[in-house]
Protein backbone atom coordinates (compact mmCIF):
# COMPACT_ATOMS: atom_id res chain seq x y z
CA UNK A 1 0.00 0.00 0.00
CA UNK A 2 2.65 2.19 1.10
CA UNK A 3 4.47 1.53 -2.19
CA UNK A 4 1.55 2.46 -4.02
CA UNK A 5 1.11 6.10 -2.48
CA UNK A 6 4.96 6.55 -3.09
CA UNK A 7 3.95 6.05 -6.54
CA UNK A 8 1.54 8.30 -6.77
CA UNK A 9 2.90 11.40 -4.71
CA UNK A 10 6.18 10.61 -6.79
CA UNK A 11 3.48 11.00 -9.94
CA UNK A 12 1.79 13.82 -8.64
CA UNK A 13 5.32 15.42 -7.65
CA UNK A 14 6.73 15.25 -11.80
CA UNK A 15 3.30 16.81 -12.95
CA UNK A 16 3.70 19.31 -10.41
CA UNK A 17 6.96 20.13 -11.26
CA UNK A 18 6.26 19.98 -15.22
CA UNK A 19 3.36 22.29 -14.78
CA UNK A 20 5.81 24.93 -12.54
CA UNK A 21 8.07 24.67 -15.07
CA UNK A 22 5.43 25.66 -17.92
CA UNK A 23 4.13 28.38 -15.89
CA UNK A 24 7.36 30.22 -15.21
CA UNK A 25 8.02 29.42 -18.79
CA UNK A 26 4.92 31.31 -19.64
CA UNK A 27 5.06 34.21 -17.19
CA UNK A 28 9.13 34.94 -17.88
CA UNK A 29 7.68 35.46 -22.11
CA UNK A 30 5.29 37.29 -21.14
CA UNK A 31 6.53 38.93 -18.31
CA UNK A 32 10.35 38.52 -17.95
CA UNK A 33 12.69 41.07 -19.02
CA UNK A 34 12.72 39.70 -22.85
CA UNK A 35 9.50 39.79 -22.79
CA UNK A 36 8.53 42.89 -24.33
CA UNK A 37 10.25 44.04 -27.09
CA UNK A 38 13.47 46.93 -26.10
CA UNK A 39 15.50 47.75 -29.18
CA UNK A 40 18.49 51.19 -28.82
CA UNK A 41 19.66 51.93 -32.34
CA UNK A 42 22.31 54.95 -32.51
CA UNK A 43 22.91 57.40 -35.72
CA UNK A 44 24.47 58.64 -37.66
CA UNK A 45 23.54 55.50 -39.58
CA UNK A 46 26.29 53.58 -41.55
CA UNK A 47 26.53 54.57 -45.59
CA UNK A 48 24.09 52.11 -47.26
CA UNK A 49 21.72 51.36 -49.75
CA UNK A 50 17.95 50.53 -47.96
CA UNK A 51 16.44 49.28 -51.22
CA UNK A 52 16.57 46.31 -49.39
CA UNK A 53 13.66 47.20 -46.83
CA UNK A 54 11.46 48.14 -49.34
CA UNK A 55 11.83 45.69 -52.51
CA UNK A 56 13.48 42.66 -51.04
CA UNK A 57 13.64 40.77 -54.14
CA UNK A 58 14.90 44.31 -56.27
CA UNK A 59 18.75 43.43 -57.15
CA UNK A 60 19.36 47.34 -56.52
CA UNK A 61 22.18 48.97 -59.03
CA UNK A 62 23.12 51.84 -56.68
CA UNK A 63 26.99 52.24 -55.74
CA UNK A 64 26.17 51.82 -52.04
CA UNK A 65 26.94 48.91 -50.11
CA UNK A 66 24.11 46.73 -50.32
CA UNK A 67 21.70 44.37 -47.91
CA UNK A 68 23.43 45.68 -44.60
CA UNK A 69 21.14 46.13 -42.06
CA UNK A 70 22.57 49.37 -40.79
CA UNK A 71 20.37 51.68 -38.04
CA UNK A 72 18.35 53.66 -40.85
CA UNK A 73 17.47 49.99 -42.42
CA UNK A 74 16.45 48.87 -38.58
CA UNK A 75 14.64 52.03 -38.10
CA UNK A 76 12.49 52.15 -41.41
CA UNK A 77 11.62 48.04 -40.39
CA UNK A 78 10.18 49.77 -37.51
CA UNK A 79 7.83 51.89 -39.18
CA UNK A 80 7.10 49.67 -41.67
CA UNK A 81 5.77 46.87 -39.26
CA UNK A 82 3.08 48.73 -38.96
CA UNK A 83 -0.64 46.85 -40.21
CA UNK A 84 -3.40 49.50 -38.90
CA UNK A 85 -2.37 52.74 -37.66
CA UNK A 86 0.74 54.89 -37.99
CA UNK A 87 0.58 57.92 -34.97
CA UNK A 88 4.07 60.42 -35.79
CA UNK A 89 4.60 63.11 -33.84
CA UNK A 90 8.06 65.14 -34.33
CA UNK A 91 9.47 68.23 -34.84
CA UNK A 92 10.54 68.24 -38.24
CA UNK A 93 9.77 65.71 -41.31
CA UNK A 94 12.55 65.91 -43.99
CA UNK A 95 13.72 62.11 -44.19
CA UNK A 96 12.90 61.08 -47.98
CA UNK A 97 13.42 57.08 -46.78
CA UNK A 98 11.08 57.91 -44.18
CA UNK A 99 8.90 59.65 -45.89
CA UNK A 100 8.52 56.45 -48.40
CA UNK A 101 7.96 54.42 -45.55
CA UNK A 102 4.57 56.38 -44.96
CA UNK A 103 3.85 56.42 -48.09
CA UNK A 104 3.99 53.03 -48.63
CA UNK A 105 1.73 52.23 -45.39
CA UNK A 106 -0.56 54.74 -46.67
CA UNK A 107 -0.92 53.08 -50.21
CA UNK A 108 -2.19 50.02 -48.18
CA UNK A 109 -4.72 51.38 -46.12
CA UNK A 110 -2.96 52.28 -42.92
CA UNK A 111 -4.76 54.72 -41.27
CA UNK A 112 -1.94 57.65 -40.64
CA UNK A 113 -1.43 60.85 -38.70
CA UNK A 114 0.77 63.25 -38.26
CA UNK A 115 1.72 65.78 -35.81
CA UNK A 116 4.26 68.58 -36.27
CA UNK A 117 5.98 71.87 -35.19
CA UNK A 118 4.08 74.95 -37.17
CA UNK A 119 7.12 76.18 -37.40
CA UNK A 120 9.53 73.28 -38.28
CA UNK A 121 7.25 71.29 -40.28
CA UNK A 122 7.85 73.93 -42.99
CA UNK A 123 11.85 73.89 -43.23
CA UNK A 124 13.50 72.67 -46.48
CA UNK A 125 12.96 69.81 -47.99
CA UNK A 126 9.67 68.90 -45.52
CA UNK A 127 7.99 65.69 -46.68
CA UNK A 128 4.78 67.19 -44.85
CA UNK A 129 3.34 68.58 -48.24
CA UNK A 130 3.69 65.13 -50.02
CA UNK A 131 2.68 63.75 -47.46
CA UNK A 132 -0.40 65.99 -47.11
CA UNK A 133 -1.07 65.77 -51.44
CA UNK A 134 -1.44 61.69 -50.82
CA UNK A 135 -4.17 62.06 -48.12
CA UNK A 136 -2.66 62.01 -45.00
CA UNK A 137 -3.57 64.09 -42.11
CA UNK A 138 -1.52 66.20 -40.68
CA UNK A 139 -1.81 69.10 -37.99
CA UNK A 140 0.15 71.42 -36.80
CA UNK A 141 1.37 72.16 -32.78
CA UNK A 142 0.46 76.00 -32.14
CA UNK A 143 0.47 75.76 -28.11
CA UNK A 144 4.21 75.75 -27.64
CA UNK A 145 7.21 77.67 -28.44
CA UNK A 146 7.86 74.69 -30.00
CA UNK A 147 6.43 70.60 -30.33
CA UNK A 148 9.78 69.67 -29.62
CA UNK A 149 8.88 65.50 -29.56
CA UNK A 150 10.33 62.40 -31.74
CA UNK A 151 8.26 60.04 -31.31
CA UNK A 152 6.39 57.75 -33.65
CA UNK A 153 3.52 54.87 -32.54
CA UNK A 154 3.51 51.66 -34.75
CA UNK A 155 -0.27 49.96 -34.20
CA UNK A 156 -0.70 51.83 -31.05
CA UNK A 157 1.79 49.86 -29.02
CA UNK A 158 4.76 50.00 -30.49
CA UNK A 159 6.72 53.32 -29.75
CA UNK A 160 9.94 54.57 -31.19
CA UNK A 161 11.54 57.59 -29.48
CA UNK A 162 14.49 58.91 -28.98
CA UNK A 163 16.84 62.26 -30.22
CA UNK A 164 16.24 62.32 -33.85
CA UNK A 165 14.13 64.39 -35.94
CA UNK A 166 13.23 62.56 -38.99
CA UNK A 167 15.42 64.46 -41.21
CA UNK A 168 18.29 63.86 -44.03
CA UNK A 169 20.75 65.41 -41.33
CA UNK A 170 19.85 63.32 -38.42
CA UNK A 171 19.75 60.56 -39.80
CA UNK A 172 22.64 60.78 -41.73
CA UNK A 173 25.18 63.33 -39.57
CA UNK A 174 24.31 63.47 -36.19
CA UNK A 175 24.92 61.42 -32.96
CA UNK A 176 21.30 60.21 -32.36
CA UNK A 177 19.55 57.58 -30.59
CA UNK A 178 16.29 56.02 -31.28
CA UNK A 179 14.52 53.61 -28.29
CA UNK A 180 12.00 51.01 -30.21
CA UNK A 181 9.68 49.28 -27.00
CA UNK A 182 6.55 47.93 -27.04
CA UNK A 183 6.44 48.01 -22.76
CA UNK A 184 3.25 49.14 -22.24
CA UNK A 185 4.31 51.44 -18.99
CA UNK A 186 6.46 53.08 -21.78
CA UNK A 187 3.84 53.20 -24.38
CA UNK A 188 0.62 53.96 -22.93
CA UNK A 189 1.66 57.45 -21.32
CA UNK A 190 2.66 58.23 -25.17
CA UNK A 191 -0.54 56.82 -27.10
CA UNK A 192 -2.02 59.32 -24.38
CA UNK A 193 0.01 62.16 -25.14
CA UNK A 194 -0.28 62.14 -28.66
CA UNK A 195 -4.21 61.91 -28.72
CA UNK A 196 -3.64 64.61 -26.55
CA UNK A 197 -2.17 66.95 -28.64
CA UNK A 198 -4.09 65.59 -31.59
CA UNK A 199 -7.29 66.77 -30.37
CA UNK A 200 -5.94 70.06 -28.64
CA UNK A 201 -4.71 70.85 -32.18
CA UNK A 202 -8.49 69.69 -33.69
CA UNK A 203 -8.99 72.68 -36.15
CA UNK A 204 -12.87 72.17 -35.72
CA UNK A 205 -12.83 71.82 -31.93
CA UNK A 206 -11.85 74.82 -29.86
CA UNK A 207 -9.35 76.64 -32.96
CA UNK A 208 -12.72 78.26 -34.26
CA UNK A 209 -13.04 80.28 -31.39
CA UNK A 210 -9.69 81.94 -31.80
CA UNK A 211 -9.40 85.13 -33.04
CA UNK A 212 -8.56 84.81 -37.03
CA UNK A 213 -5.09 85.73 -38.49
CA UNK A 214 -5.01 88.82 -39.59
CA UNK A 215 -4.31 88.88 -43.66
CA UNK A 216 -1.55 86.97 -45.15
CA UNK A 217 -0.81 85.23 -42.11
CA UNK A 218 -2.14 81.68 -41.40
CA UNK A 219 -3.93 80.06 -38.38
CA UNK A 220 -1.44 77.83 -36.21
CA UNK A 221 -2.96 74.52 -35.36
CA UNK A 222 -5.02 73.92 -38.55
CA UNK A 223 -5.31 70.28 -39.91
CA UNK A 224 -4.35 70.69 -43.75
CA UNK A 225 -5.05 67.67 -46.41
CA UNK A 226 -4.82 68.33 -50.02
CA UNK A 227 -3.78 71.49 -50.11
CA UNK A 228 0.31 73.15 -49.32
CA UNK A 229 1.78 74.92 -46.96
CA UNK A 230 4.81 77.38 -47.96
CA UNK A 231 8.05 75.90 -47.41
CA UNK A 232 7.05 72.21 -47.61
CA UNK B 1 -1.48 3.96 6.87
CA UNK B 2 -3.33 5.74 3.63
CA UNK B 3 -4.64 8.33 6.19
CA UNK B 4 -0.84 9.09 7.50
CA UNK B 5 0.04 8.96 3.28
CA UNK B 6 -2.68 11.54 2.65
CA UNK B 7 -1.48 13.57 5.39
CA UNK B 8 1.56 13.94 4.09
CA UNK B 9 0.97 14.29 0.55
CA UNK B 10 -1.35 17.38 1.57
CA UNK B 11 1.69 18.77 3.91
CA UNK B 12 3.99 18.32 0.92
CA UNK B 13 1.52 19.73 -1.40
CA UNK B 14 0.85 22.84 1.26
CA UNK B 15 4.70 23.69 1.32
CA UNK B 16 4.65 23.04 -2.26
CA UNK B 17 2.20 25.92 -3.35
CA UNK B 18 3.60 28.30 -0.75
CA UNK B 19 7.07 28.15 -2.53
CA UNK B 20 5.70 28.43 -5.89
CA UNK B 21 3.91 31.69 -5.16
CA UNK B 22 6.71 32.82 -2.97
CA UNK B 23 8.95 32.27 -5.98
CA UNK B 24 6.43 33.71 -8.69
CA UNK B 25 6.10 36.74 -6.66
CA UNK B 26 9.77 37.09 -6.30
CA UNK B 27 9.78 36.32 -10.22
CA UNK B 28 7.37 39.16 -10.75
CA UNK B 29 9.07 41.81 -8.75
CA UNK B 30 12.37 40.69 -10.28
CA UNK B 31 11.81 40.50 -13.97
CA UNK B 32 8.25 41.31 -14.51
CA UNK B 33 6.26 43.93 -15.85
CA UNK B 34 6.72 46.42 -12.83
CA UNK B 35 9.90 45.54 -11.76
CA UNK B 36 12.22 47.79 -13.47
CA UNK B 37 11.71 51.64 -12.96
CA UNK B 38 9.90 52.92 -16.16
CA UNK B 39 8.55 56.29 -16.05
CA UNK B 40 7.84 58.77 -18.75
CA UNK B 41 7.73 62.18 -17.72
CA UNK B 42 6.01 65.09 -20.10
CA UNK B 43 6.90 68.83 -20.62
CA UNK B 44 6.73 72.00 -20.29
CA UNK B 45 6.96 71.80 -16.54
CA UNK B 46 3.79 72.63 -14.41
CA UNK B 47 5.21 76.67 -13.46
CA UNK B 48 6.09 76.42 -9.37
CA UNK B 49 8.86 76.52 -7.18
CA UNK B 50 11.32 73.69 -6.86
CA UNK B 51 13.06 74.32 -3.71
CA UNK B 52 11.38 71.26 -1.80
CA UNK B 53 13.29 69.00 -4.22
CA UNK B 54 16.77 71.01 -3.03
CA UNK B 55 15.70 71.58 0.69
CA UNK B 56 13.02 69.55 1.77
CA UNK B 57 13.13 71.42 5.43
CA UNK B 58 13.43 75.00 4.08
CA UNK B 59 10.11 77.25 4.19
CA UNK B 60 10.73 79.07 0.21
CA UNK B 61 8.85 82.63 0.53
CA UNK B 62 9.29 83.09 -3.29
CA UNK B 63 6.03 84.47 -4.99
CA UNK B 64 5.35 80.64 -7.16
CA UNK B 65 3.35 77.81 -5.93
CA UNK B 66 4.69 75.34 -3.44
CA UNK B 67 5.82 71.66 -2.80
CA UNK B 68 4.01 70.30 -6.21
CA UNK B 69 5.55 67.91 -8.05
CA UNK B 70 6.25 68.86 -10.91
CA UNK B 71 7.80 67.17 -14.36
CA UNK B 72 10.89 69.37 -13.26
CA UNK B 73 10.65 68.52 -9.57
CA UNK B 74 10.29 64.61 -10.88
CA UNK B 75 13.12 65.31 -13.04
CA UNK B 76 15.54 66.94 -10.66
CA UNK B 77 14.96 64.08 -8.21
CA UNK B 78 15.87 61.69 -10.73
CA UNK B 79 19.15 63.07 -11.19
CA UNK B 80 19.69 63.97 -6.96
CA UNK B 81 19.28 60.00 -6.83
CA UNK B 82 22.66 59.62 -8.12
CA UNK B 83 24.54 58.13 -5.27
CA UNK B 84 28.63 57.36 -7.02
CA UNK B 85 28.20 58.60 -10.66
CA UNK B 86 26.37 60.54 -13.12
CA UNK B 87 26.99 60.88 -16.73
CA UNK B 88 25.62 63.20 -18.93
CA UNK B 89 25.35 63.74 -22.23
CA UNK B 90 23.44 66.39 -23.83
CA UNK B 91 23.13 68.70 -26.82
CA UNK B 92 22.87 72.07 -24.84
CA UNK B 93 23.16 72.24 -20.98
CA UNK B 94 21.67 75.68 -19.90
CA UNK B 95 18.94 74.88 -16.89
CA UNK B 96 20.01 76.67 -13.90
CA UNK B 97 18.01 74.11 -11.68
CA UNK B 98 19.55 70.70 -13.82
CA UNK B 99 23.21 73.32 -13.11
CA UNK B 100 22.10 73.13 -9.55
CA UNK B 101 21.50 69.31 -9.02
CA UNK B 102 24.90 68.67 -10.85
CA UNK B 103 26.93 70.98 -8.47
CA UNK B 104 25.09 69.40 -5.35
CA UNK B 105 25.97 65.71 -6.25
CA UNK B 106 29.48 67.29 -7.10
CA UNK B 107 30.01 68.58 -4.03
CA UNK B 108 28.83 65.22 -2.24
CA UNK B 109 32.00 64.09 -4.43
CA UNK B 110 30.42 62.03 -6.94
CA UNK B 111 32.09 61.43 -9.81
CA UNK B 112 30.69 63.52 -12.72
CA UNK B 113 31.13 63.56 -16.53
CA UNK B 114 29.82 66.19 -19.08
CA UNK B 115 29.60 65.29 -22.94
CA UNK B 116 28.40 68.41 -24.56
CA UNK B 117 28.25 69.02 -28.37
CA UNK B 118 31.23 71.14 -29.36
CA UNK B 119 29.30 74.24 -30.74
CA UNK B 120 25.89 74.15 -28.38
CA UNK B 121 28.01 73.86 -25.34
CA UNK B 122 28.26 77.52 -25.64
CA UNK B 123 25.05 78.76 -25.96
CA UNK B 124 23.99 81.74 -23.78
CA UNK B 125 23.17 80.78 -20.82
CA UNK B 126 25.30 77.59 -21.12
CA UNK B 127 26.09 76.14 -17.62
CA UNK B 128 29.18 74.50 -18.66
CA UNK B 129 31.33 77.44 -17.87
CA UNK B 130 29.89 77.32 -14.32
CA UNK B 131 30.06 73.61 -13.72
CA UNK B 132 34.17 73.38 -15.33
CA UNK B 133 34.97 75.93 -13.24
CA UNK B 134 33.30 73.38 -9.89
CA UNK B 135 35.93 71.12 -11.10
CA UNK B 136 33.98 68.92 -12.89
CA UNK B 137 35.25 67.48 -16.21
CA UNK B 138 33.59 68.03 -19.31
CA UNK B 139 34.46 66.93 -22.89
CA UNK B 140 33.30 68.29 -26.15
CA UNK B 141 32.29 66.26 -28.94
CA UNK B 142 34.04 67.01 -32.27
CA UNK B 143 33.12 64.12 -34.07
CA UNK B 144 29.62 64.87 -35.69
CA UNK B 145 27.79 67.37 -37.60
CA UNK B 146 25.71 67.35 -34.18
CA UNK B 147 26.38 65.37 -31.26
CA UNK B 148 22.25 65.48 -30.56
CA UNK B 149 21.78 63.19 -27.65
CA UNK B 150 19.69 63.98 -24.27
CA UNK B 151 20.77 61.58 -21.77
CA UNK B 152 21.82 61.19 -18.56
CA UNK B 153 23.51 58.14 -16.29
CA UNK B 154 22.49 57.92 -13.10
CA UNK B 155 25.06 55.43 -11.02
CA UNK B 156 25.50 53.94 -14.52
CA UNK B 157 21.89 51.87 -14.04
CA UNK B 158 19.35 54.47 -14.24
CA UNK B 159 18.65 56.05 -17.47
CA UNK B 160 17.53 59.41 -17.87
CA UNK B 161 16.40 60.03 -21.91
CA UNK B 162 14.29 61.43 -24.47
CA UNK B 163 13.60 64.66 -26.42
CA UNK B 164 14.91 67.19 -23.85
CA UNK B 165 17.66 69.34 -24.07
CA UNK B 166 19.05 70.38 -20.52
CA UNK B 167 17.89 74.28 -21.47
CA UNK B 168 15.29 76.54 -19.80
CA UNK B 169 13.27 77.06 -22.84
CA UNK B 170 13.20 72.96 -23.41
CA UNK B 171 12.11 73.05 -20.04
CA UNK B 172 9.65 75.55 -19.26
CA UNK B 173 8.21 76.48 -22.91
CA UNK B 174 8.42 73.21 -25.45
CA UNK B 175 6.42 70.04 -25.62
CA UNK B 176 9.05 67.60 -24.97
CA UNK B 177 9.40 64.16 -22.74
CA UNK B 178 11.82 62.20 -20.50
CA UNK B 179 11.94 58.45 -20.07
CA UNK B 180 13.32 57.12 -17.02
CA UNK B 181 14.21 53.66 -16.52
CA UNK B 182 16.62 50.68 -15.00
CA UNK B 183 15.51 48.15 -17.71
CA UNK B 184 18.56 46.67 -18.34
CA UNK B 185 18.12 46.04 -22.27
CA UNK B 186 17.06 49.83 -22.26
CA UNK B 187 20.29 51.42 -20.31
CA UNK B 188 22.69 48.51 -21.09
CA UNK B 189 23.63 50.52 -25.03
CA UNK B 190 23.64 54.21 -23.51
CA UNK B 191 26.15 53.13 -20.79
CA UNK B 192 28.91 51.25 -23.99
CA UNK B 193 27.68 54.70 -25.77
CA UNK B 194 28.49 57.12 -23.33
CA UNK B 195 31.74 55.40 -22.59
CA UNK B 196 32.63 55.11 -26.52
CA UNK B 197 31.96 58.94 -27.40
CA UNK B 198 33.81 59.72 -23.98
CA UNK B 199 37.32 57.88 -24.93
CA UNK B 200 36.44 59.44 -28.41
CA UNK B 201 36.82 62.86 -27.27
CA UNK B 202 39.61 62.13 -25.21
CA UNK B 203 42.15 64.84 -25.96
CA UNK B 204 44.65 62.94 -24.22
CA UNK B 205 44.10 60.09 -26.84
CA UNK B 206 43.78 60.15 -31.02
CA UNK B 207 43.00 64.02 -30.52
CA UNK B 208 46.64 64.84 -30.14
CA UNK B 209 47.85 63.43 -33.54
CA UNK B 210 45.29 65.45 -35.01
CA UNK B 211 46.45 68.64 -36.39
CA UNK B 212 47.02 71.33 -34.29
CA UNK B 213 44.40 74.39 -34.46
CA UNK B 214 45.46 77.69 -36.27
CA UNK B 215 45.71 80.74 -33.89
CA UNK B 216 42.85 82.27 -32.48
CA UNK B 217 40.82 78.87 -32.94
CA UNK B 218 40.44 76.00 -30.36
CA UNK B 219 40.73 72.33 -30.83
CA UNK B 220 37.81 70.70 -30.74
CA UNK B 221 37.13 67.33 -28.60
CA UNK B 222 39.41 68.84 -25.95
CA UNK B 223 38.36 68.27 -22.56
CA UNK B 224 38.41 71.39 -20.49
CA UNK B 225 38.54 71.87 -16.21
CA UNK B 226 38.92 74.91 -14.66
CA UNK B 227 39.71 76.94 -17.47
CA UNK B 228 36.73 79.11 -19.63
CA UNK B 229 35.54 78.76 -23.31
CA UNK B 230 34.00 81.58 -25.18
CA UNK B 231 30.09 81.90 -24.08
CA UNK B 232 29.80 79.39 -21.78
Amino acid sequence: MSAVWTLKALGLGAVGLTLSVEVLGWFFRRFGSKGFLKEVIFFPTEFACVEHVFEPTLQCLCPLPHGLETSLARLLRHVLSAKSTLDICVFAFSNMDLSRAVLALHSRGLVIRILIDKDYGGITGSQIGPLRRAGIRVRYDSGAVHMHHKFALVDGRRLVTGSLNWTLQAVQKNKENVMVTEEPRLVTPFVQEFQRLWDANDPEGCGRAAPLPQQGTERQGTERQGTERKGT
